[in-house]
């Protein structure tokens, strides 16, 4: 298996793009990642998508991106694992081109959430859950989300006020972070009078639904040299399930599929959790965040709290967390956020973020990109090249 | 690269299966190809299919079938290419088996096109094309296909009835396919008097839609002896694109897509289409059989329909085509359409079909699935092993 890299990224603004349509978005940042990498073409397109279909009225995306970016002719498949759909299509890409099959790989994660086809965005995203067994019960997506965080609160006696440190990260890393949807910090007040979405989340423990599309070029390690754009390693992208439904686990606070993901992604990269300097973590809702910081190894069950609290998850803290705003403040997307998060982790290790965002001496980046309620995980890490 | 072989195949009747939802159908046949390679686990599960969101509401398809399947924690992804997303997850497989990454991939595709959920499946199928410049339009799916066959009609002077050959061979093969949609023959006084859909397209051109689900189990060639299904060898599984909407394409009459896909196929297969033993093309109307005889090869452009007739397209024809019944015959659950015909190919490379529809000392097939109207083309050519 050959060793494989990022040369290019790029990303649009997470907005609500009135003006621009999916293949708009998709096509700006597909050439943009290709403009940074210095490339005319690419040997395969793999886009990552959720909801093309039933917001968009648009499927067959893979054919319909690379056409409008150019590529005549140039294969092009859509992959979808609900939220995880951009690591997804990231897994499929590093598979591609570690195999010697492609040399050269696009990947771009799309989603536009403010479409509206017969179907709003709130029922279309509970399709990531159960339909037949959990969603026919009148569960939404942050219902299931409520009930793991009512539980979590029950079972580890925390405060839910203990869960602001996630959000009030999240969104000063986002403040400084161009694109992202929200560009204001909030305080331990704002989060604690935040009004409820599902009873214990409320606003603030909830990303936003955006728009957006970010994009990738995956080559073989050996190959770099031929490319514009200041490369980074990925030592493992790797995959790992979990029953849909929350009431076939054993025990629901424990992500199975993030510990399976993380434990094959540490195995592959021959890396543990404390080799990791920063950490992106799929935090659609703050308590996915707890969840994922445990079952992936930065501390034990029922801890992620007081973890946060004492290793410090901020920029100069000892596991910087969503240090470009992550899924809360940047926004997301979501069948582009496991892009946008690779691109983040991948502008982090070289140094291209804000000053006031940047983890000082980084090597190796982790990021997770979660399908469903912890149904389908993909871990990704990252290293810098020349720097270890 | 590893040589890749399929060792196992299973697959459910096309039908309207009112008594079985989404998983029931895909676990069915995904164990049945477990069994018949005698395996009790897969590396990977790829599952193809492309409106579970829109009609059953249940996107993260992956992630719900490797549970329901009993293969807990196995990574599961959906891929999606439109009518072609059955093949598409089949190219994902031999890609991660002929790399070494993985020894054993499960393929799945699945539809179930009798769902309801706020869209009716006309409207669903119609998001293979493009939404913003052929939809609005009001064009449907069929009337796309009506627009081509009007055209070769005139360009190349065929009488309507010159199309009959296809149905009716569609029809005839699948009369002996017990897991075919329609049984029964028909004949060429059927096919003149049928009813219109989107005039020139009769009812007897148009494949039904349909739910069913077919598996295969992909493995590398240097292990087959350690499986109990008859190998097959997968020499090329190869994807091409064109433009989504007809109307960006130079030539509407010459698939550009199929070309490029099939031209790939042949070049790392070392084959010529005179090679080919009989072929599965992807017959959703039947323009577009004839348009991918042209593409693929087989004749020059605008002669399909003298092909057909003085080569021959039965059984013991010169080139058999759709021998187990084809979409038309066999029935078109649209993501698991690529599928079904890499099973029925297998099943007649291994001489396990009916005597009436058995392809005599046949050792290479070929099938094609097309998602859009020749949008994206997966070209895939089977071997049987120790035959050649």
């Amino acid at each position: 298996m050959r060793k494989v890299a990022i040369v290019g990224v790029g990303q649009t603004p997470v907005r609500e793009h009135w003006q621009n349509n999916l293949r708009d978005l998709a096509v700006t940042a597909l050439r943009d990642a290709m403009d940074d990498a210095g490339v005319e073409t690419l040997d395969s397109v793999y886009v990552g998508n959720m909801l093309s279909g039933a917001l968009s009225d648009q499927e067959n995306l893979g054919s319909l991106i690379v056409d409008y970016a150019g590529l005549d002719g140039v294969e092009g498949l859509k992959v979808e694992a609900a939220c995880g759909s951009g690591a997804a299509a990231m897994r499929m890409a590093v598979n591609a081109v570690s195999s010697g099959l492609m040399n050269i790989v696009g990947v771009v994660g799309v989603e536009k959430l403010t479409e509206y086809s017969g179907k709003f965005s709130t029922g279309s995203l509970a399709t990531a859950a159960d339909a037949d067994y959990e969603i026919t019960t009148g569960l939404s997506f942050v219902g299931i989300n409520a009930l793991l965080m009512r539980r979590y609160l029950y079972q580890y006696s925390y405060d839910k006020k203990d869960f602001a440190i996630f959000p009030i990260n999240a969104h000063f890393n986002a403040s400084h972070n161009k694109i992202a949807m929200f560009r204001s910090p909030i305080t331990a007040e704002q989060y604690a009078q935040a009004k409820y979405i599902a009873d214990p989340v409320n606003l603030l423990d909830s990303s936003p639904i955006a728009d957006g599309a970010a994009a990738v070029v995956v080559v073989a390690q050996e190959n770099i040299s031929k490319y514009e754009g200041k490369p980074v390693s990925i030592l493992a992208c790797e995959v790992g399930t979990d029953t849909v439904a929350l009431d076939n686990r054993e025990d629901p606070l424990w992500l199975k599929g993030v510990e399976r993901s993380a434990k094959k992604a540490y195995q592959i990269s021959c890396l543990k959790p404390k080799d990791i300097d920063f950490f992106e973590p799929h935090d659609a809702f703050s308590i996915i965040t707890a969840l994922s910081l445990e079952a992936s190894g930065f501390c034990e069950k029922g801890e992620a709290l007081k973890f946060a609290e004492q290793k410090g998850i901020g920029i100069h803290g000892g596991l910087p967390l969503t240090t470009c705003g992550g899924l809360k403040g940047r926004g997301h997307p979501v069948g582009a956020t496991g892009c946008y998060q690779i691109v983040e982790a991948v502008s982090q290790l070289r140094g291209a973020v804000a000053d006031a965002i940047k983890v000082s001496r980084c090597k190796i980046g982790m990021t997770q990109n979660i399908g469903g309620s912890g149904a389908v995980v993909i871990t990704t890490i990252l290293e810098s090249i020349g720097r270890r």
